[in-house]
């Protein structure tokens, strides 16, 4: 088996706290050896993508279109599904954990997924009012990351 | 256009109390005229199909497998998507409104979905623990069912 | 078990020859009873309803986008799967026959899924050069229907 | 952008011949630098990727389950799906060019999808009786990458 992965999910749009959150949530991950998947697009996906890359990770990007040309420039290896929303589904089954940073209604869907399927969610950051068993908030990204890690597998 | 559309979602299997909900919400849209979309399968989805089947209503489900034979009895017309629960978009998306009755992860994937589609969402029973702008909730099945046809291009 | 399910697959537009065609197949489903599935759509998507309608039948759309409203006018019930070309797989896997009438590429997908999940397949009209166990040629539109019906369950 | 990735697809079960053939384009590609997607099971999806790790190259698989676990050992990063045989449209989405090596009902569809969304594809082997416009033979494994590639942004 390969590295850990890791999905971290949120919006396309982020504020400059978040998009500053989710670059040390990919910079920390980047760092432990965890490769990062994401959406491959903007917001959340490119600052935890750059945060990865900057710090020498691997990225990982899951598109919802129909070509690689649509990934934000910090992904190595872009998947491009074609389905649209439903590749919500893909990015956190790709992931052994989930961090949420943020995020609004297409996180939502993410998180619900990621527990259907049995994996640890995190959330960081303001996000969805989404709760129940599996899902852990965290207030730093080192907590986010320390959390996720240590849950994958648990 | 055609009737109304009202998607019904909910768990596979479902306590005695959340079936005679989704009973009661199924024949509530049939004597409305409007059609019920669902996931095709037991518990939630089967008790609304049934309810609706005899008030005369017409009922139409969106299955995760690739054989319409795993409709429960009282689908009128099987939808075999074979995209396992990434079938959950299009059973929100094909609803002009949405109702959850009880529900856990797969639903709550659902009702974010619907949100993320801009679909209103009415929740009714004990369900799934999200929240946000657009999910309303009833007390009973006939408010519920109100309550979305109320909404329905509002 | 509900009605025997025809899944008509081809081009979104279409010649008048292909048009007429499968105007004639929907028809000739309808009289039959069963129920036709298509991409939901124009060209032998929609003439194939239209026919199918104007014969009493019923119509099931299952469309690639996120709304039902980008459906022709003569389906009934239409689902909006929200997963693009991959919709290719819900239609034919929703049909217990295919017959293709002309097409392209995304026929030839059509076709090849359906060959993949066991479903007899009926080629009318110049269409896709794909060939195989289980594909089956029709010279008319009534030899066409009579051959897919003849295959359910065979 | 990153590197070239090149799809390669085919049956999940594979003779030793065409096992033979898969892994030398796994291999051929490797030493081009291209990065080798496929579906990540068994098969021509295995003998491909261990052609391309045995050369040092990077390998992608995108499953059709919700578990990374299903994938070969010869994939250094996996996207699991969840969405079954529509993954398909993913795994040629994300070449952008594909090599079929023999293959069935399976990989026309993939073959069909590619072209639908202008992919150049290259077969080899005996595989698929499926024929239209950008759809070209080789002999070789070296003739099918060297055209593949050769044909990427033609």
């Amino acid at each position: 088996m390969t590295s850990i992965q890791v999905a971290v999910v949120g919006s396309g749009t982020a504020s400059p706290e978040l998009a500053r959150l989710a670059g040390e949530v990919g910079r920390l991950l980047a760092e432990r050896g965890c490769v990062l998947v994401c959406g491959g697009l903007g917001g959340v996906m490119e600052a935890s993508a750059r945060g990865a890359k900057e710090a020498g990770g691997i990225t990982i990007g899951v598109l919802p279109g129909e070509s690689r040309v649509e990934a934000n420039r910090w992904i190595d290896h872009a998947v491009a599904t074609g389905i649209g929303h439903a590749r919500n589904l893909a990015v956190v089954a790709s992931g052994d954990a989930v961090i949420a940073v943020g995020g609004e209604w297409g996180t939502a869907s993410e998180v619900a997924f990621a527990r259907k399927l049995g994996r640890p969610v995190v959330l960081l950051g303001h996000g969805p009012a989404i709760d129940g068993e599996g899902i852990h908030r965290a207030e730093t990204a080192a907590e986010a990351v320390e959390l996720a890690v240590s849950l994958v597998g648990a």
